[in-house]
């Protein structure tokens, strides 16, 4: 039927079941979901692979580290209920995100919020609240004390600090070289001094190299330098850090040839590193902030196929499903090459896959992609197609108005 | 101040004035405006701008020519009922677009509705009310007879074709090869027969290929393959088409070095090639659809810097504006090589550029850069950054919800 070639695609995650030949999460189909949900396209998240990957994280990293989730991912209020009860604080990036976790019963203590352009009304919130601040300069220190003596309360403030190294193989630099987050690290010492001079409570360091890296090598190096550069600026501030964030970098397989990080190896190394701290750090408490890594593997999208068309000798599965809800996907964010995330027919799940098809969404643009030119069970219009690792930067990260198709459903099973 | 080495931006569009030394908008400082419209981020869009950009393309092309406006650049209403009362038609890309226009007080009777994956009640929402659907494929126009037979409704029906050619230089190609738009030209003269045949009131033919190309040379070779095939595909099927949408592919300046589409030499060219067409096409209405190049240069993204940064020798102005209004701006959308759109120091926009600046936005990632790099009147927090071409694909074709930020506010001046 295509003469086109097959394209490889990302790995799928392991958190997946087959019921009567369906794929299946939580014990049911992905058809009753769909009828549950009402409509499709369809956002699901896995409990049990949320519950399975936490699990596996407490596992392998040190009892020490607290592990907090950066609702950035995922900001579906139903997930951070589940969250709330299971991880150990949160990382919010804006006022609107603070207002979500706060609406999902986070309690404000639990929460930090880092972020290049926080306005006065947030950090208003913020600290009338008493969330954590990282702040990204000294003018928002500044800022946070002028804030912070109108309303009569003790500022919770840590320091975002630009390190000078960054996490190799990382899709996401946000260390080395000039950056607009955090303070470059040697005028830290000044600005811890300042805020404890100011009378606000200092809470540490907040040190985030980068993000999605799948060698444990690079997370084990970024881990090490990050923990080496808290203390270089504890011991030149004269005051020890009473919480330090060690930020992500954990990343999740998405693309032909990824393999998982090697947890067990970056928590041995962190484990070891822990019990040879320095001085200034003997007390500290610890923190990884984890997003995509937490609940990105634990999401499909669904989505069915309107029209099965075939043009030039190439077939092409057209969706209700696109990149309003998958920009990532479709290539369109943060890649520079496109290439295929997992994909399955899920209404065919445990059929043989033989025919290359191409999978696009219902939006009148090129760009519109889902997946391409991947082998897969042969599909008729009314299937529904699969994309996995939609857990993070799906349905919140992608243009939902875009061509008026709105919203994507989405249901935590 | 800064060490780095300026980049270059886009042109700045015609379109805009300075009163007191900052950017104006229809007589009014950016200042005002976003005091009028109460807060920043804001969308301005430019009413002279557009019956400028309006006036110079009618002024050019052969007056047998309609022009369409496709709303998929931009669906603000305030901005739909100034087209309503302009411009000939509407193309509507999903049954939400319709509803939209509808809203707006577009009659059903003046909009085609193109899309590769549209849905049995988006058929029926555009069938039911009168609406021209460009049929994709020879499924959907199946579909469009069973459910037009359903509601007792004679469906008006266009085949969008997908040409063998493709527009040069064209920014995004809708033509040539394999495309899941339309249906290949040879499988044409048979659904024509097919949609009459069915007793379906036949439109003609849409023929897109391709859009936002500066090249005169490529535009006018376009729109003469595109007539040819009209031409060729109506003596086939035997029947000479009442309409034929000539697409779009009027490209507007972004980049450094780009200039402006000479539409004097296009609607020359399109002059001569209608006084010279075939018999089949002799009594067929033409339009042409325009989405950007009726409105992007029409508006400007005006955000305000909430913090100064300097950072390893470069310097940042920290905004509240991002990527989840202007994903395009940040080169996230459908280009592979980052490069800076036009910008400006809207409350400085008569002042010297002497100074290095990078403009990011408020979102915790590396990808949330306005502009790169650019030589800039010097800033200070609380100024404005104008972000111009802002008119098309800005509000609608961005990540709004990510970061939890929110909407821009958006005004018709």
């Amino acid at each position: 039927m295509s003469e086109a070639k097959a394209k490889p695609t990302g790995p799928t995650p392991p958190y997946f079941e087959t019921i009567a030949g369906e794929l299946a999460v939580g014990g049911k189909t992905v058809s009753a979901l769909v009828d549950d949900a009402g409509d499709t396209p369809l956002f699901v998240y896995s409990t049990d692979a949320l519950g399975a990957r936490l699990a596996e994280l407490r596992a392998a990293m040190p009892a020490r580290l607290a592990i907090h989730y950066a609702m950035k991912a995922n900001p579906f209020a139903p997930l951070l209920a589940w969250m709330n009860r299971r991880v150990d604080g949160f990382d919010v990036a804006s006022g609107g995100e603070l207002q979500i976790a706060l609406d999902a019963g986070v309690e404000a203590e639990r929460i930090s919020f880092a972020g290049p352009g926080k306005r006065d009304r947030e950090l208003e919130l913020a600290i009338a609240k008493g969330v954590t601040l990282n702040c990204e300069s000294e003018g928002e220190a500044e800022r946070a004390f002028r804030i912070a003596e109108q309303l009569g309360v003790k500022p919770k403030l840590a320091i975002r600090v630009n390190p000078s190294f960054d996490l190799k193989g990382s899709g996401m630099k946000m260390g080395g070289g000039a950056k607009p987050f955090g303070v470059d690290a040697e005028r830290v010492p000044a600005l811890v001094k300042q805020i404890i001079a100011a009378g606000a409570e200092w809470r540490g360091f907040h040190i985030y190299a980068g993000s999605q890296a799948l060698d444990a090598d690079a997370i084990i190096a970024m881990q090490a330098q990050t923990l080496a550069l808290a203390g270089q600026l504890a011991d030149e501030a004269g005051y020890a850090p009473p919480h330090v964030n060690l930020g992500g970098g954990f990343g999740i397989p998405y693309f032909p040839g990824d393999a998982p990080v090697n947890l067990l190896a970056v928590g041995g190394a962190l484990g070891e590193a822990f019990s040879a701290l320095p001085a200034s750090l003997k007390d500290t408490h610890f923190c990884i902030e984890l997003g995509r890594y937490l609940v990105g593997e634990a999401g499909v999208y669904l989505c069915r196929v309107i029209d099965k068309k075939f043009s030039h000798g190439e077939t092409f599965l057209v969706t209700d499903g696109g990149l309003h809800h998958q920009l990532a996907a479709s290539g369109n964010f943060g890649t520079v090459i496109r290439r295929n995330y997992p994909v399955a027919i899920a209404t065919r799940f445990d059929s043989k896959a033989d025919e290359v098809q191409t999978v696009v969404g219902c939006l009148c643009t090129p760009l519109d992609r889902l997946s391409d030119s991947a082998m897969l069970p042969h599909a008729e219009v009314g299937d529904l197609v699969a994309i996995f690792c939609a857990g993070a930067y799906g349905a919140s990260a992608s243009p939902v108005n875009f061509l008026g198709q709105g919203p994507a459903l989405e249901m935590l099973v």
